[in-house]
């Protein structure tokens, strides 16, 4: 697999990430990928088990280039691969959906992320724990200090999952309907329907003390707000933390 | 690989779909998995070549038990594999976030479909034209009818790949927090924090012709209207026309 040479503050290109949808704006650059990445909390993530191939839905966090996830029934599967084995974890954030005047230039406004490295299961009860502590700070900050302590257990009972990205892209089609030329007189309604994923009302715990209120630190996910928008701003307060 | 009994209302059980996580519902209902997949237009398909996985964002429909996609970068190079390739595809619905009062106990509201079978690309041009009929009728209602018509070109250029679900499984979490016993009285907030994907205002493509309004057919697709439903909607529509 010939890696391409590269500026640092890029992923290097090979067989497996090289954009060949030109159409849409792809990208190399470390801060493209973690934009899409760190929009979103739920991502899938592809392993080969036996030749049979496993697309598993988790949640995902990010530590500069190294992603972290939630193990699943499939990656179970994993435990025996001490050395780690290759996997692919993607994200994706649908925006639009593009309608044209054609069949053929259909499309959907979107982000994504694809990340290949090896994935490689966290064994060391320290690295979990921090791993633990990093997925809640990093979504709700500063949480952490004020849950119960996690206990010896439940580190032990948790399977983390840790990959770092050796090779990634970006993709984004964020446009309108982009239609053949002698397609534009064609009378049809053409044009983009936003798609965007939002917060609702929180919702408290039915056992909650009444005098406990919704805390100050979780404003990033006030009523309305867009789940992406919340999310990259709680991974900047988590970095700058 | 065993395949155990079943009724003709699911899908069957074997080592690849067995449900591991069994705290959260699952099911090998053909209803509980279509109403996944039908309710979104974004999918997640694992392949691998040469034992490197790919997690590949696309867009699925359905017919039946008969899974379509578009082709994309990573499903090119599966042009060679005549005789098909084991893939999984999978759909999942963020749902919520679940913040409790310990690490351990946050969750996630989700709804999720992991379907596997082996993935063929279409290559008799009448299966491709019917599939992209499909695609566009399936979400926007009797829409072909309006558009420009395809051309062969368009037909050969556009990669479809089909799958019939050999087997698959859904699983939703929709409940609150889920904390210990003795962890109620620790005097943190915890609660649901709703996320859905909803709809935007339809935004006329710049060269549209002013006379020409948004069809009664996508009224399915109102601002504000939740995108799980919309394609649910549509689905049906589609299925009953």
């Amino acid at each position: 697999m010939t890696v391409t040479d590269h500026d640092p503050t890029s992923f290097p290109v090979s067989g497996r990430n090289r954009l060949r949808r030109l159409h849409t704006r792809g990208s190399f650059d470390r801060a493209a990928v973690y934009a899409v990445l760190d929009a979103a909390m739920l991502c899938h993530v592809a392993y080969a088990i036996d030749g049979q191939p496993y697309c598993t839905p988790t949640l995902h966090w990010r530590e500069g280039d190294r992603l972290y996830w939630h193990g699943s029934s499939a990656s179970r599967m994993l435990r025996h691969l001490a050395g780690g084995t290759p996997a692919c974890l993607t994200v994706s954030h649908l925006d639009g959906l593009v309608l044209a005047r054609s069949g053929f230039n259909h499309s959907a406004n979107y982000r994504s992320a694809m990340c290949f490295g090896t994935a490689r299961i966290l064994d060391d009860p320290d690295e979990k724990a921090a791993a633990l502590r990093a997925v809640v700070d990093r979504l709700y900050p500063d949480r952490t200090a004020s849950l119960r302590t996690v206990t010896a257990q439940e580190i032990k009972a948790t399977m983390v999952i840790g990959m770092d990205i050796e090779e990634a892209s970006a993709k984004v089609r964020a446009a309108g309907v982009g239609d053949d030329e002698e397609d534009y007189a064609h009378p049809v309604w053409a044009g983009v329907i936003p798609v965007k994923t939002v917060l609702g009302a929180a919702e408290p715990c039915v056992r909650l003390d009444a005098g406990i209120g919704f805390p100050p630190d979780l404003a990033s996910f006030a009523p309305g707000r867009r789940l992406d928008e919340a999310l990259l701003e709680t991974q900047r307060l988590y970095e700058d933390s």
